[in-house]
C-alpha cells in the first residue's frame, strides 16, 4: 500500500519552518501532498498561483511531493487523493492544543484518517506565515524565513 | 438560599460538550439558566430564536434549567437574576488560562460571584461551537457533535 | 440529598490557598470533609496530628466543615462518606492538566463522583505546601502563606 | 551606555498593568520609552493623542519615561531610538509562547537587540486593555482596572 | 528501504494508551520495536520478564511488533537497531514540553532520527503507566487501564 | 546605585543555555553573581569545588561576572549581597508556570527584590543540566551541550 500524506495549510507564504518538515518526513512517506485549502470567506494575502509556484519550486527536485488545493473539509479531500495521512508541524504548546483539537475531529469524520507530528526544528520554531506577512508588510526583510530562491512580489 | 447558577455562552450552536457540562452539574445547583451572551457587534451564525429552541429542547425534560438571553456584562446579569455561581466548562489547558482571565475580572467587578468550573469529558474536549460551525459550512456531518434531536437548518 | 464534597490532599501544611477555596466553596455544599490522605511510602514533613489539629483550628467557625485522614483511593473513600463530589482548587496551566488527568480517572473508576474546581484567587496562586515547606525548612517567615493563627512547631 | 529600553504596545488603553511594570523597571534602565506601535490595518478604540496624554498623565513624575508612536516594525524603531532593549510583561503562559515568538523573531532581525522580560504582579494579572475595552463597552466601571487619575471619555 | 521506528519506554506496566498508539503507527511503519529502557538508578515496580511478556501477549497477532530491552541512550540503541524513527505519543501539553526537549537532544546526539508523534486518542489520554501502578497499590480494578487479557500478579 | 544580579541555580554542570543568558544580560547589569545554592538535603552530582572551577573558566574575561555559593532562602542571600535583583533564563512555558511561582514568593518575602527574565536562544531551549546528566551518565558525548574548553572528569 503506498504510504500517502496531505500536508494541508494556507501557505500564505511557505517558510522554512513548512519546508523543513516536509524534507524531514520525506522518508516516512512514498507520497506527500501540500494541499492548499482555500478559505472562501478569508482573502488569502498573497495570491493561489503565486502560492502553488512557490512550493512548486522548493520541491521542484523531489518527485514524491506535489502541490493542490482545495476547498472543503480537509478530511473529505483526504478521502478523495486516497491519503490515510495528514502531516502536520508541531511548533508550541498552543499549537498543541490546536492540533489536538483538529486531530480529534478529522478522526471522528474519518476514523480511518491518522494525524502524524514532527516537531519544528528549534531555528524554525518562531517561523510562521501570519509573522512572515507582518514582517513583509512592514517593509522588514524577510528572505530568511522563507525558502531560499522565493522571491516575494 | 438557593444555589442558582448562570452558565453564560453563545450557543452557535449547542454541542453535546455544553450538554454534558449542564447535565453533569444539576445535582450541584438547584437552578441552571443558560444564558446566550447577544455581542452587539458580532453577529452570529444561528438565529438567536434558533439557538433558544434547540436549547429547550435539549433540556425539556428538566424543569430546574432554562434558556435567557442577555447584553451587557455578565456579573449584571447574574446580579439581576440573583445567581451567585457562574458555571463553566474547561476543555484545554488554554481554555484554562482564558477563563482564569475572566473569572478574575468578574470577581472584581462583584466580589460575591464564584465561577464554578467542570471539566469536559474526553470525548466532548474536542467540540465547540466553532468547530461545529466550521464542519456545516463545508458541508459535513455536525450531527455527532451536537444533541441528540437537533436539527439544524 | 446532602451536597457533600471531600477536599483530598496532604495539608503539609495546609495554606492560605486551601483555606481560601474552602471558604469561597462552603456556600456551594452543605457539608465539606477536608481529607487528608496517608501515603504509606513517602513520609509526610508535619505530623498527622499537627496537620489535623491545624485545619481544625482554622475552620473551628465552621460546622459545615470537618477533618478526616484517609488511605487508599480517593474514590473508594468518597463512596464509604456518601460524597458525591471531590472538590479542587486551581492553581496554573500544569496544575490543570494534572487534574484533568486524576479527575477523568476518579470518574473511570467512580463515574457518578464529580470533580469540582474553583480558580485560586491571584494573591494564593503562588502559594502551595511545598513553597512553604521550603521556606520553612531555610528558616524563612512562613507567616503569610499560612492560615492566621496557625504556629508551625 | 545608556541603557534605553522601549516599552512597545497599543496601549488602548493603558492599565494598572502596564503602570506597574514600568514602575518596578525603572530601577533597571535610564531611559524607558512608551512606544505606541501605530497599525494601519485596525482602527483602535481610543484616539492616539488620548491615548498618549493618559501615558504622559502617568508618568509625570518620571522624567526618565516618556512617550512616542511609531509605524512599521518594532526592530526598527528600536535601532533609530539607539534602544538596545524591549521590555515586556508576561502574564500567562498563553503570553509566553506569543512573546517567545515575537522575541525570536526579533532577535533574528536585529541581533543586538535584547527582550526583557518582567511577570506581571498576580493582581494585575487578569487585567488587558481588551478587557478593559469589554468592560467600558458594556457600561462597567474600569476605574480598578486603569491607573489612577485616568478619565476615560 | 525499511521503515523501522522505536518506541522507547519503561511499559511499567504497559497501558491500552500504548496499545493504541502502537495500533494506529501499524500502517506507518514496516517494523516496530517496543523497546524497554532499563534504568539502571531506578527500580521498577513490575519485573522486566513480565513487562516483556504481557507486550508479546498483546503484539502476539502483529510480526511486525517486537519487544526488546536496551541500557544506555535511546539513540545509541536506534543506531545498533538501524531505526530511523522513535515513536511517541503525546498526551498533554505538559508531554508536549518534555518530548519536544528531548526530541530536540536526540536530533542533535543522532540528526539521522527522526521523532514522530501521535496524540492520544481522548480516552486514553489521562491513562499513564504511574496512574495504574497508583491504582494498582491502593487495590483498584485497573483492568480498564491495560489492554485485555493482561493479568498483573 | 549599582546594578546587581544574582544568577542562582545549581549548575549541575553549567550548560551553553546559561552561559548564553548570562552573556546576553551583561550590558544590563552591572555585576552579575552566579549564585550555586547548595541544597542540603539533596546531594549534587558534580563536586561543587568543579563547578565553581567550570564557571570561572568560561567566565574569565568577564571581570563583572563572579561566582559564589549559598545555603538558605535566594531572597536571604539577595539581601546580604545587596543585590536587587535576580536573572532567570525562561526556556519552555512549563517553566514560565514555575518561574512565576517562585518569582512571586520571593517578592512577597522581599518586596525590594525583582526578578527578570531572558528568554533562551532556541538553540539552546532543549538543554539543561539534568538532560547533561543524563546524557553523561550513558556515556553519552555532552559536550556540545557545555560551554566549550569545560572538561568533565
Amino acid at each position: 500500500m503506498i504510504r500517502r500524506a496531505v500536508f494541508p495549510g494556507s501557505f500564505d507564504p511557505i517558510t522554512r519552518g513548512h519546508e523543513n518538515i516536509i524534507l524531514r518526513s520525506l522518508p516516512l512517506f512514498d507520497e506527500i501532498i501540500i494541499a492548499i485549502g482555500i478559505n472562501m470567506e478569508k482573502k488569502s494575502f498573497f495570491e493561489l498561483s503565486d502560492r502553488i509556484k512557490w512550493i512548486e519550486q522548493v520541491f521542484a527536485a523531489y518527485p514524491q511531493v506535489r502541490v493542490d488545493s482545495f476547498t472543503g473539509l480537509t478530511v473529505d479531500y483526504c478521502k478523495k487523493m486516497d491519503a490515510t495521512f495528514i502531516l502536520r508541524g508541531l511548533r508550541t504548546a498552543a499549537d498543541f492544543e490546536f492540533e489536538r483539537t483538529i486531530g480529534q475531529i478529522n478522526k471522528k469524520l474519518n476514523s480511518g484518517l491518522e494525524t502524524i507530528f514532527l516537531l519544528t526544528t528549534p531555528d524554525f520554531t518562531s517561523i510562521n506565515s501570519s509573522i512572515v506577512r507582518d514582517v513583509y508588510k512592514h517593509g522588514g526583510d524577510v528572505s530568511i524565513f522563507i525558502p531560499e530562491g522565493i522571491k516575494l512580489p
